[in-house]
């Protein structure tokens, strides 16, 4: 057999559609509604393509230089990914042995399992997680802070308490983490921290999740160990520009992150007086269940055939529930209409 | 222990050199000596910001329909990836089991090594393959025509003849092939081919090694698999829109490819008048042992005090031959004339 196992099992991760036509209301992958700084138009317009034939830096030294420095960290500490989706697939293959296991908060990110399936080892799905819940042979717990999608927020606290107790590594996914009210970042730079990684992405909160790039912050051997088993270049010239420009521009960044969290609230508010049932949210997503009246899976139908396009996920834990990207107050409004007409 | 044996024993794919000043002549990492088509720079300068806030497509539809129109197959037979180094890195994922082995010619490109030790299993290198040379737990052959560092290029017959009684995948990695007099593609493309993977990657005669685009053409259900174990979205947005318009000039590509092979061929020439031994080159750059008198790593140490650089292997089957990639003519002869003080 030519192909492995356990790719011939695997089904793939299936992320959100990204349908062709610009004329939807597309609040279904947690995409930024606001354009990347404008710092990032003008590096794409002025950048040599000249510079192109020649490889990348391996070693993205001024990005993961700004990085260390906003993080009151050293550059041997910082590691950047072809997205941090890419992060993740690393981590597999450099913390987790043949006949280890990898854990994460279920529900979470799918691709966490998908992962585990490519490794060929296997996932345990462990929501409340303890060194006494989690099977010995766990090596890599990914634990989204604020998770996803039920854009929930734990204490750091509580996350460094199960990080010293757990033998493995543990990944904080902060992909959100610049929608929330805290994060888990202190953890990753402290200088006595054996285990602990901290990773954001320039997906969400800097709207570039055409460019692929995410990062991530932790104990030295760790990063050296993700360097080891990363491409030689994997992290292109244009995207290291115009990630380094949208990380600088920290006041558009604020001004975007903010504008988000103040629609997100406002649209809880809404969804609230309308009879849903709201979780709490430190993203830049809701996740809600409809009133009692409207089921899940229907009202996404109904969505759809509006061209509004939200996220729902079948399965026990997520079924009854809808994930819904903020997006402009106009969009939320458009799509408060709809709600109206179809479970009005 | 958190990070895995193998990584533990891991030394990592050291690339060439990439020196911070522009005022060198770098010859060592088969960059092409051109900038990418013009086009290229089009893109990049009316390239609309705005659309990185969304996702890439996953499936990189337009170039994926361009190479396979080009190449007359479908696309459900050709894949993208994030250089050819992450089509290798997938390949080993979704390819080998735990207990299987990869081969490849030997020598050749190291990063086939690395990628087996981060697989965590064995690799043979084996300059003169057939089935019954090969351990019977081969399952992947990375086959390199033209091969690097020698610019050997093997038969098309010799590769088909090899692949039709090994029962495991064939990726001839095709990196240099449009340097080449022939090519193998008409393997990937047959209808009843099982087990051809053909590579090709835009970071040479495309000149956009900083891009970090790679794609490959095999049978319908190993690109299935290589889909399955990728990133959701491994290919930025950015990325794809410039490989396609470097992939359309084909006009600016042949003759910038012909201006290399002419210098190629002049500059082998110069090499053997003054006493090199020059292996004949199907590539971009040449594989040559200094007269007698000099050895290898010397001539490389001198170069490199001139600012000149070039690769330097050491080992038995490597160290008394430099590669030497090919630049413009006035980089060949800045190198001739550092040479001829040298060794003259």
């Amino acid at each position: 057999m030519k192909i492995t196992r356990s790719v011939r099992r695997l089904e793939g991760y299936v992320p959100g559609e990204q349908p062709g036509s610009t004329r939807v209301v597309k609040l279904n992958t947690n995409e930024n509604p606001y354009p990347p700084s404008p710092a990032c138009a003008k590096v794409l317009a002025s950048f040599d393509a000249g510079r192109l034939r020649k490889y990348p830096d391996p070693e993205f030294s001024k990005l993961r230089a700004a990085i260390a420095k906003r993080f009151g960290t050293t550059p041997s500490r910082v590691f950047v990914g072809n997205g941090s989706d890419e992060i993740l697939a690393l981590s597999a293959r450099a913390f987790v042995e043949n006949d280890e296991k990898i854990a994460s908060l279920d529900p979470s990110y799918s691709l966490y399992k998908t992962l585990a399936a490519i490794r060929d080892v296997e996932w345990i799905g462990d929501d409340s997680p303890s060194r006494r819940s989690l099977d010995r042979r766990v090596s890599l717990f990914l634990w989204t802070n604020p998770n996803a999608p039920t854009g929930r927020l734990a204490a750091v606290s509580r996350i460094a308490a199960f990080a010293r107790r757990f033998p493995g590594v543990v990944i904080v996914d902060e992909a959100y983490a610049d929608f929330a009210r805290w994060n888990a970042m202190e953890l990753a730079t402290a200088p006595r921290n054996k285990n602990v990684i901290v990773m954001r992405t320039f997906s969400k909160s800097y709207s570039l999740a055409g460019l692929r790039v995410g990062f991530c912050i932790g104990p030295e051997d760790l990063i050296a160990a993700l360097y080891k088993v990363k491409d030689s270049y994997n992290v292109d010239a244009i995207a290291q520009d115009v990630a380094l420009a949208a990380f600088n521009d920290r006041a558009y960044h604020r001004r975007t992150v903010a504008a988000v969290v103040r629609t997100r609230n406002a649209f809880a508010q809404e969804l609230l007086r309308r009879g849903w049932d709201v979780e709490p949210s430190d993203s830049n997503f809701l996740f809600a269940k409809p009133p009692a009246r409207a089921g899940a899976a229907d009202v996404f139908d109904a969505l759809r055939r509006r061209r509004i396009f939200v996220r729902y996920f079948p399965g026990p834990l997520t079924g009854d529930r809808l994930r819904i990207t903020i997006g402009t107050d106009a969009q939320m409004e458009t799509l408060l209409s709809a709600l109206d007409r179809i479970t009005g």
